[in-house]
């Protein structure tokens, strides 16, 4: 009987960071236990879950040597070298610097003024004023992220294979979506999206696919 | 005679991720051009720099086989692979890890709400209210930060060596001494910014050294 524990994912469904990290576990067929810190109700802000993850973000993943690790692309890279199979990251070093640059653009430019918290510190409760400012955020970073693209992408992000540009992609564009943003300015990376979506370690990633999803 | 073509750096002299990419270059010794990119005066927007870099971002490097690649740490990632002398990412996979984890905690968390373009949507001209927001975006991403490196953290940010993590931790202080972050605090924080700070690589990479620094 093998008593070797599963590695612990704390996401909340919604999460972008999270959900890079969820298509990255499932793509490696990784098997995993999920827990639920809902954002909303401020459960990453107790004693509790500060013990987890001392900078009280998710996604906070715990290895199966019951290491922490915390920042979605950190883990995406320790999985991918913890995992070799199905690689997410390429062998060329000039490739594997490109697949980091796209999804820093997203991680780094685009992503982090549209979440929550800073919606928060803007706009209050005002789901107008929110709304307005995540659609702008992340349509000046789509205009540099399909401007890039049209260099580096074949079928997918960074040429021809899937790779971690991709997920970062993936996860944006579910963002994206849910503050309106009019995708027909950026037929790159709604390419990248449609052909992405359908695969089942991306499809099974979305929100709505978590346990604790609220619909 | 040789005809190799030195790398470049395009770079703004008050550019955290500038700084970050400038420290790396001169702790592996590597001889680069430098080209300033004026932000106040939008340099970065104009038809010229976009044909440098798409996302007309600063930095942009562009390799000794003239290739570009921008994003902070993914060009620091790439010096590291093609530069391996005084290496900034460990061997060991889960430290590297943390080293990741440690970098993007500043370039995802902290860095991206107080940087220039941010400051000047939330509050225009208005000095006052970019400090304001600058100095409460740093303080709050500062408190996890300390606290993740109280578990990570030894001589350096992660560990007894210095890494990429520390060249992020020392570029990510200016910006906060520049904002008047009260770093009492912060004392690992500021404890490895001492230490560093001293030595050539990170003393010759801050902005009053560089050429375009308008004192």
């Amino acid at each position: 009987m093998s008593t070797e524990k599963k590695p612990i994912l704390y996401s909340y469904f919604r999460s972008s960071a999270s959900w890079r990290v969820r298509i990255a576990l499932n793509w490696k067929g990784i098997d995993y236990e999920y827990k639920a810190i809902d954002l909303l109700k401020n459960e990453n802000n107790t004693e509790e879950y500060l013990k987890v993850n001392p900078t009280q973000k998710v996604p906070a993943f715990i290895t199966k040597d019951s290491k922490l690790l915390s920042q979605s692309e950190a883990i995406i890279e320790y999985l991918d070298e913890a995992y070799p199979d199905r690689p997410l990251i390429p062998g060329c070093p000039y490739k594997r610097a490109l697949v980091r640059e796209i999804s820093q653009i997203i991680a780094c430019d685009i992503h982090p003024i549209q979440n929550l918290g800073v919606l928060k510190r803007i706009a209050g409760d005002d789901m107008e004023k929110r709304t307005a400012w995540a659609n702008e955020s992340i349509r000046l970073g789509f205009k540099g992220l399909e401007n890039r693209l049209e260099h580096t992408s074949g079928a997918y992000s960074v040429g021809d294979s899937i790779t971690m540009a991709d997920i970062f992609v993936c996860a944006m564009v579910g963002n994206a979506k849910r503050w309106g943003v009019e995708m027909s300015s950026f037929p790159i990376i709604t390419k990248i999206n449609e052909v992405c979506s359908k695969l089942p370690a991306f499809a099974n990633a979305i929100p709505d696919k978590q346990p604790d999803c609220s619909k």
